[in-house]
């Protein structure tokens, strides 16, 4: 599967996975992760879950703008960068965010090693 | 000099020279580093530099909302990641931008490996 194509695939997958069952994402995290959320620094797979999981919203969709990638210069590894808006229950207006992902490849698969996420408001 | 430090005077360095001497950036990147710049692909220090300093507006304004860093698993390589506004000549309003760039050190200093822009309007 080329860079675009696997990137394109992996930001579907993570956010029909936030916005639909929001524990397994914890598969897609490693106990060397990292996940800076709108500043606050979070490190490994159980501690980002806890995270994730413990957002003051339980539902939402993700509506993606835009994914662009890049290899990252470590092995097979790829940046991928995303821009989208968020959809909050109870909200009329959707959030805009930004986020990037270092996909580091493991076990025959990818996993995500940086994660960083802002939302665009300022 | 800790991480959120370096990378803080990374990107002021970057916008403060992209802002007053566009020309100068291509010292910041290597024959290998990657711009893709509103989703165009661009390899290679002389191409990007031809790319910014071709963009349609000579003067510019960047002002920085959040700065945040992470090592990237790659030797002492840093992921920074930027919001902000633009503010472009003879324009009202100010135009928000998210940047990610891969810092990979080189000969005691960082060179950009990885550069995603995106403006986000949509």
């Amino acid at each position: 599967m080329d860079p675009d194509t696997l990137s394109k695939t992996f930001v579907e997958h993570y956010y029909n996975t936030f916005d639909t069952n929001r524990p397994a994402l914890i598969g897609l995290y490693q106990e060397g992760s990292m996940l800076t959320f709108e500043g606050e620094k979070i490190k490994g797979a159980q501690a980002i879950s806890n995270k994730l999981n413990g957002l003051g919203f339980q539902q939402c969709k993700h509506h993606i703008s835009t994914v662009d990638c890049q290899p990252s210069g470590l092995l097979d590894s790829m940046i991928v960068f995303v821009s989208g808006n968020l959809q909050l229950p109870g909200e009329e207006h959707m959030l805009k965010f930004s986020q990037m992902f270092h996909l580091v490849p493991a076990n025959g698969t990818y996993f995500v090693f940086n994660d960083i996420f802002r939302l665009n408001y300022a």
